[in-house]
């Protein structure tokens, strides 16, 4: 029986290797690549390689940039008493979005997940003591996911800057904005109403 | 306001080129890319580029191949008198898969699709011409779709071929393997009936 060329099965497997990327996804776009124009291959190939090598880790935030030090490091409109700990470098673009904050970030390049071998040592946390050393910082907002290895880095964080000293808060988890309560589960709805904020005296 | 690095809106964009990759995806995956290991990055790059550069479409039957002709156009134990007519060359080994049938292939690379400017000399029809006249088919297998352009596709080329003379036929459409009626639309259940085959005189 005759089956894929084997260049093209060794693409599938390795589109296999990008986070949410199954089977069947692998194997659609492996195929379209092959089956279109060379240049439309030939231009992905290179795009990746050169998003790849242009931008690279800030050494100072961790964020993902083009120059170093980052521009968010090097602005110095920015408030440098505040430092927004965040798992993944994107996830500073996200609070950027926002518009509702003004002061440093710290990427720490992951969570605590003992399972896959990821502990303290594997995320950018001595880099982060190392950063608070330096006092200007006087309050670490934690801004984690909320899944368990979001929490347990979190309260894993709160533990450890305990002896700093400094202030340590954590972003609010309730309900998303335009949600009503009918799609909340019970742990978000359990969240909402522990972090209550008192509208009248 | 602090956006992308521009490689990675590059590499975004670049993704979304390929056939059925959404916004969200694309994001997805470029942000794993250069987030994670350099490696991971470069061996994609590096795969996309092997797999579009070592493989190409077979001269005789446009299927995807590492050597010229390929494999099936060469094996002397297949019938030449069949010639099974398919949209895409990975639909060559679907129809392999299968087990079903010993002849040889013609991938037309697409259908016929006036509204994206695919017409017919968009398509490999010339060549299939030119191996009709070639003398050793006898019967053409139309194996294309059932959507509208894979319909409209198979009445031109039946159309087209009726004067050479040769047995023209279209492969059976009706209820796949293992489904209920319930599962059925209209359409496939009207083409079930019409494509019905007598058991019992």
């Amino acid at each position: 029986m005759i089956t894929l060329p084997e260049p093209i099965t060794q693409l599938i497997d390795t589109f296999r290797q990008i986070a949410g990327v199954g089977p069947r996804s692998a194997e659609r776009m492996a195929l379209d690549l092959v089956q279109s124009s060379p240049e439309k291959a030939l231009n992905l190939s290179d795009a990746i390689r050169r998003a790849r090598e242009r931008t690279s880790m800030c050494s100072i935030c961790g964020g993902l940039t083009e120059i170093e030090p980052c521009a968010l490091c090097t602005d110095d409109a920015r408030d440098s008493s505040l430092l927004c700990v965040v798992e993944h470098p994107v996830d500073i673009l996200r609070i950027e979005k926002s518009g509702a904050y003004r002061g440093r970030y710290h990427a720490l390049g992951g969570k605590l997940a003992p399972l896959e071998g990821i502990g303290p040592d594997e995320l950018r946390i001595m880099q982060l003591e190392q950063r608070l050393q330096e006092g200007r910082v006087q309050e670490v907002i934690l801004a984690l996911g909320t899944d368990v290895e979001g929490d347990a880095t979190s309260h894993y964080l709160a533990k450890r800057l305990k002896a700093s000293g400094l202030a340590i808060s954590r972003i609010a988890h309730g309900l998303p904005a335009g949600a009503g309560l009918d799609l909340a589960d019970e742990l978000t709805l359990s969240h909402a109403l522990e972090g209550r904020r008192r509208l009248l005296p």
